[in-house]
């Protein structure tokens, strides 16, 4: 596991979310199970994108599809923990955006586990790809970080 | 259905613990599904039992199993809904707590979902039931309320 | 708890569907946590309102919303267990169905959780109640069976 | 999304075992949520485990936690599917797994969804890692597979 990127701290996210801990999220083993995490990840993505104006669950006609997700695990969280779920745009492409998202513990500075999640836009009557709609580019643009130093 | 009891308002539970919903927590149907309420229930439980010091989740030699739990549904909670996770005690057995629970979907005062939880205390290693734990009783005792007006 | 029904055996349910349990479904006490069970529970009643042609979870213009459910736990269930769910029909009224379920482990006979989940069903346009379709009817009457012995 | 490696055939994979889908898993598009996969993921891998005598998820003083994990979604699997996960390993290190994972939707033989899953084993008490266990590099052995030809 020696040279993958280690955790960022809260500077690298310009939103957050609050997310709070399930009795049910622990595993045997005390913790977060690591399924948890990323339904944190789609919860952060979503809630920006709803109260954004750019999802109706039920009625948009344009719906981003999950292509891709990945997540790198630092340190335990554990119920009743809060979650701290901080959030950028890697990638706006033509029809598909790059999330970052990082979780922090708490009142934790350093990321307790960060990881990447891709929607690829398609129509929700076809399933065939779409550009990104513009009101999405417009909500998407002010998260939009470049890449963390290297 | 008629003649169930219908929703109460906040002021018949003694304390609550706030709970985010989740994206993965809607359904087919755009609504919270019916499992998930159980979720909130065992947190809220769980959490004052933690927070009041009665709980080790990995070390306490004596825990409460669940024997029951129901829930009945009023009206509907989605995501990105907050809600309001009210807790009572029913009844203070010998060995078991009935607890009631009442869920408030952002700042209704009226319930969406309400049911009950009991937890039947056992010796962790045997399996076997033993009496509450007088610091148990103690941290549940200003939770306990009469039942609600017929 | 003394004077609750105890748990029945596998000829108390005319039909069964086979449900795999998953590491993330115990919790930290290494047993399948409270919730999962309706989850088991809503899983038999929809998979068999699907293979019966009376659910097609995007488009039916009637759906039925969960009105109430309960489950007493006998014994516990554990990853990697296999459930057996059993299902039946205790009593289809004018717009709503209330089904019993039981689960059972691995080849157990006894049932280790029981339960009961009701369902109202509605215009999903406008969530008004409606009456049962026949088709629904038709497909949920051998299912019905009588009360089980006092 | 270009360049990406597609799905792979059964053939990929040495190892399955069968998983059912539940209602719950579909999300509001009628499809299961992109956080469920994770879950086939560490079922398939400790169930593994747990047959082969190589994992007491209470008891057992050496365990493997989970490091990283990826998921890449190439088409949609919905409930009442059922899964079939195939796994093999794709490095045995010093202290870590890197287990790869292929879902395939009923009988199809191209994966609907592939991702990888590394565990790093630590002493359950200390949290310190710890070289992999002889017995668990003998059950999983028959499992490593050179990489997918490129």
């Amino acid at each position: 596991m020696s040279g993958r990127p280690g955790p960022e701290t809260r500077a690298a996210f310009p939103l957050f979310r609050s997310i709070t801990t399930r009795w049910a999220d622990n595993d045997v083993f005390g913790h977060v199970n690591n399924v948890v995490y990323y339904s944190y990840f789609d919860t952060v993505v979503n809630q920006h994108l709803i109260e954004a104006g750019c999802l109706d669950p039920l009625r948009s006609p344009i719906v981003g599809l999950v292509a891709e997700t990945q997540c790198r695990y630092f340190s335990s969280v554990a119920f009743p923990d809060r979650v701290a779920a901080g959030l950028r745009v890697a990638r706006l492409g033509t029809t598909s955006v790059r999330y970052e998202i990082g979780l922090f513990r708490n009142d934790d500075d350093t990321a307790s586990a960060q990881g990447h999640f891709v929607h690829v836009y398609v129509d929700r009557a076809t399933n065939r790809p779409v550009r990104l709609p513009e009101a999405l580019k417009a909500a998407l643009l002010p998260l939009v970080v470049g890449p963390p130093p290297g």
